[in-house]
């Protein structure tokens, strides 16, 4: 009955995956329902469906994978992840928390150990918000908090509609039978890098997550006037890049000068029209994004960023538009699966730290229907989307016993 | 004897022209050596030929259609500009030049004079630094400024080589036969767009150009470091855009506190890497255009952009490269050509303001080679570089008159 991690078999199966991108290795580039997202979708069926497990996809392409318990009646425990990844990242990014949770039924199936409850793995659509500009979509859909015509309202950066990009990667079906059911779950775990160094710094092996901090995103259009960057003077100018750079800066202050050292506000995509050496540029897009502990905190510096916006528009005679593309509330784990983490450290005498995720996570739209928490492991330098991101066999493997165990105990 | 100009061809043409695009009408875009440059070279070629012109094209692409004078013997004079046009464009910048200049040159033969020296139309490859970052490639080479191991140097933003573009666009040769010899040309004069307002603020017909400011461009590399955009605190960040926009409002800042009205200075093009919402900057690529009518004022700017680099890389810890692409001397242009052009308008009684050119013409290297002079018509608002750039026809016809009077003269 005792469990055991293949931890071996993990690290090679992330090898397996990370060579399904469309990045040059290390770097790993895997945008949702690119054919690229496809082959590593079928590559993760054939992992589950080789161990027995049934394996579904719904609407909206969210993969669940069920080992089913002696009572299949009752409610199920999940866990899992997602392995789609933003351009030019790492291989450990959601993968370890699906590819983890993966060994972690197996290692239970090989334990001999049958759990009442069943337990099912979770491969979420889209956490990263690369194509649709809005994070988490699998998740989101199946918590109820993106309703299906709202969803079909996305697009993607060539105009296709979610409809139309799912479509193409032959992920059919209404998106209407997405959302869960009341009480599908009984809880669900989520194992992850930590994507901060708080836990190497301290040289504490795991962190069990007590709150998922309250992310929120802007999609901001500045408009100015072009021309020729020669015959144009300065001092009629109307130039919508020297607008954005202002509003970048004005970003930047606004969480730097924050009380709490928890808020982040980072503008990742500045494109410039028309993009010409020698012409003004007349129109330049923006996106922010802005997380915090604290709701109220967040909230305010999107109000200073809309104040510095209007400022600039004014002195300096552009538009500027800023559509919130989300703003969701911060989550707090439920507390039998905080407690079940925590017991499952202890046994082992593994140090652990209560703490707080700074990053999105899916399990942040999975608490909103179910008992959810977390659990993290450190990764080097606190590195994560760039392709040097690193976690070790040791701690891949440690976050799986524990994992594993934490789902023993709640099914 | 009389010249009489069909204005109403030139714009029919400028509107045929037009069609051969890779925009949505009105906007024009035609990068040098796409399929659509070939295109529209091959529909020049075309016209030329139906009036009885020779044409040749040398092996950067500069197309040469000529007129036979008396006296073949005798060095040409030389007329024309380019149709190459940036992204999202207009229909005038360079066109009026080339198809006015063709007119010009059919107002002559239709006149019966027959001018001892031949007259040669002109289109030059890539005037617009689009492509390969350097503007006017073809004057550059005919007037021997840019050297055929340079030249064969450059890349386009996809990596490929100036000679594999060419070839591409079946343009072969040895680059080395491009460089005219020496007295090719008795004189050479352009027929542009002003691309200020001067003109039209004034209520002056015609411009007759004196000296071409001295442009040089800047591409600049900014590296920092990526990370995730939730969990890396701002505190450790080395955010590449954010250093971006402290220098994009460092070079506006130059510009603005020069003692000339004349300085300009624009930060065209802001490429992010990765580019994604939730990604810290790693890499920023920005490229800077600096004009002005004196070469010191414009050295003055460049010297503070290096200095502002400087600083803000030491500040930010990131690393900042700035590369000098192009750096030319200004130009001034010939008394004879000055003078000819003047006489022709005084003759019609045709108001003109001796001035200077603020942005960058094929006349700046014709001028190192051959007594070189421009004649600029009024656009709208001054607008160019957008889809709303306009030359009405009666601005164009009375410019083509005063150039083919002016060829006459020459010739």
């Amino acid at each position: 009955m005792k469990i055991e991690i293949d931890t071996g078999r993990i690290v090679a199966e992330i090898e397996e995956l990370a060579a399904i991108s469309d990045a040059e290795a290390p770097a790993v580039t895997r945008v949702v329902f690119t054919s690229t997202d496809v082959k590593a979708r079928a590559w993760l069926e054939g992992r589950c469906a080789e161990v027995g497990l049934i394996v579904r996809q719904d609407p909206v392409g969210n993969i669940f994978a069920r080992w089913s318990g002696t009572d299949p009646s009752l409610p199920a425990v999940g866990t899992g992840s997602h392995i789609d990844a933003i351009p030019n990242a790492g291989k450990y990014d959601g993968v370890v928390g699906v590819l983890g949770g993966l060994e972690a039924i197996r290692s239970l199936q090989r334990s001999g150990l049958r759990p009442r409850h069943s337990l099912e793995l979770l491969m979420f659509t889209a956490e990263e918000p690369t194509r649709f500009g809005i994070g988490c979509l699998g998740s989101r859909m199946l918590s109820g908090s993106l309703a299906p015509p709202a969803a079909q309202e996305l697009r993607d950066g060539d105009g296709a509609s979610l409809d139309e990009a799912r479509e193409r990667a032959g992920i059919v079906g209404d998106l209407g039978a997405v959302e869960l059911p009341l009480g599908y779950y009984k809880a669900f775990v989520e194992l992850h890098i930590e994507q901060g160094a708080l836990l190497e710094l301290q040289g504490i092996p795991l962190g069990v997550v007590t709150n998922i901090a309250a992310p929120a995103s802007l999609r901001i259009s500045i408009e100015g006037e072009g021309g020729h960057a020669g015959a144009v003077l300065m001092e009629g100018r109307r130039d919508a890049l020297c607008a954005a750079a202002e509003l970048i800066l004005a970003i930047e202050k606004a969480a730097q000068d924050s009380p709490a050292a928890d808020t982040v506000a980072t503008v990742g995509m500045c494109d410039v029209f028309p993009g010409a050496v020698n012409s003004i540029p007349s129109r330049v897009r923006l996106t922010a994004d802005i997380r915090d502990t604290s709701l109220e905190r967040r909230d305010q510096i999107i109000r200073i960023i809309g104040s510095a916006a209007k400022l600039i528009a004014e002195t300096r005679h552009v538009s500027i538009q800023c559509e919130l593309l989300n703003a969701d509330a911060p989550a707090t784990c439920a507390t039998s699966v905080v407690e079940a983490l925590s017991q499952s450290c202890r046994k082992h005498n593994f140090g652990f730290l209560p703490m707080v995720s700074r990053a999105y996570h899916d399990t942040l739209f999975m608490s909103r229907i179910v008992p959810a928490g977390m659990l993290f492991i450190p990764c080097r330098n606190g590195y994560s989307h760039r392709p040097d991101e690193y976690a070790s066999p040791e701690d891949i493997g440690r976050g799986a016993l524990v994992l594993a165990e934490t789902l023993a105990v709640l099914a």
